[in-house]
């Protein structure tokens, strides 16, 4: 995706000061992460952070080991590029609006990337208007989860936000309904979906946190024959999207 | 699962031609798969394979360098345990025909380990009564499916056959409704699903053999907004498999 004869590209990997320097400061890439050798030190690493966090970006301190995996050459120091163009949260509200029953989907802290790009692909799939996902603990739009996507990811605007509670009170201004998914919620066939939709989908392991669970309109549960456990999260959301999709036609 | 100090043991991996011929003799592991170099020769080797072939075990020959990374001392064989005990066609049948309203599983060539789990785990939260899979060109259940299906192996039974159109004649014959899950198929809000079921799922990447296709009873597609790609093989089996428990309620 993007090529450079020096061999610093790996992937959506970028690393090496300077690579990474001049990436940030050309502005022209959306970055997912900015990835900090524990052990590195210096003023163009001090730069890179310092610019880093003034547009926003996530900056992780990994171990040594980690960035030697890309590359014997890291320099301590990497970025992921996303694979699309992150939307701005106002546009993606604003777009949205504008659909006859807007349906966005919001993601509280999706971790395995095929499982991300599964949800995407769903949300294609049964016509939602957008899709928001954390900053923080969660993966980005990567090369994996684009390709688990079957190239979803570019047929429907995605956002990512600092604060996903903020997030959630800026599209209850807006005139969303705050929908958790979480077992012990109302059984969402009798629930009404006919306003402008927000649906909240936990991470894998821990499902809403707790502020979150707070923060929604109603809770909604998938009625289950067993419940051995609930159903993974890409499952969950396909019969949620399914569900809302049938029910507003 | 299976401790020897020798260190012989892998995971779900056992290696070494010994322990392998004792293993297939002593005959009280399912086995999913026996893996054999494609360089290894000799009458040890030679035996084993006989007899995976009498206990109708998969042989895979693979290049070298797959056992080598099991162990350097795999001495070019090894098989992959099951994780559960798999169970007899005609029993898992029997069974579900005793069910108020049969429902069975039949997966066309799983590959991916993550999608096997997670289709197990929909069909123990929707109450399926069991789930078929085919030795050849699929996985089986091994510890990655175990955990991927977050427990569910242990709650649901599994049978493994050698050839699926047989089985699916077999179904037939037994009076189960033969159902396809294939783009293009009648939208199945309005199949009449009371009847006992055998829903067949195609794999990841090609949808359902043609030789199946034209075996089945008739086929059903999920109704989707945006037709970029088909769902991913566990996202569809949710919603199939929900849509069929709520139908039959």
């Amino acid at each position: 995706m993007y090529n450079k004869k020096d061999n610093q590209v790996l992937e959506n990997i970028i690393y090496g000061r300077n690579c990474v320097l001049e990436l940030l400061k050309a502005g022209k890439h959306t970055v997912n992460k900015l990835m900090v050798s524990q052990t590195a030190r210096g003023t163009i690493i001090a730069e890179i952070i310092k610019l880093a966090k003034q547009k926003g970006i996530a900056v992780h301190n990994v171990p040594p080991e980690k960035l030697d995996k890309f590359s014997e050459n890291s320099q301590g120091i990497a970025v992921e590029v996303s694979r699309i163009e992150y939307v701005e949260l106002t546009d993606l509200i604003e777009k949205a609006k504008k659909s006859p029953k807007p349906l966005l989907v919001v993601l509280d802290g999706i971790e395995d990337p095929h499982n991300l790009g599964a949800i995407i692909r769903n949300c294609v799939a049964f016509g939602a208007d957008g899709v928001i996902i954390p900053k923080w603990r969660a993966v980005g739009v990567n090369e994996t989860v684009s390709k688990s996507s079957a190239g979803a990811v570019e047929h429907i605007p995605i956002s990512r936000v600092s604060n996903i509670n903020q997030t959630i009170n800026l599209l209850k201004k807006t005139g969303f309904w705050i929908v958790g998914a979480e077992n012990g919620g109302q059984v969402f066939e009798k629930a009404d979906l006919s306003f402008p939709l927000a649906i909240i989908i936990g991470s894998e392991g821990f499902g809403l946190h707790n502020l979150t669970k707070e923060n929604c309109d109603f809770l909604i549960s998938i009625p289950q024959k067993n419940i051995i456990s609930s159903l993974n999260a890409s499952c969950a959301s396909a019969v949620i999207l399914y569900e809302i999709a049938k029910k507003r036609e």
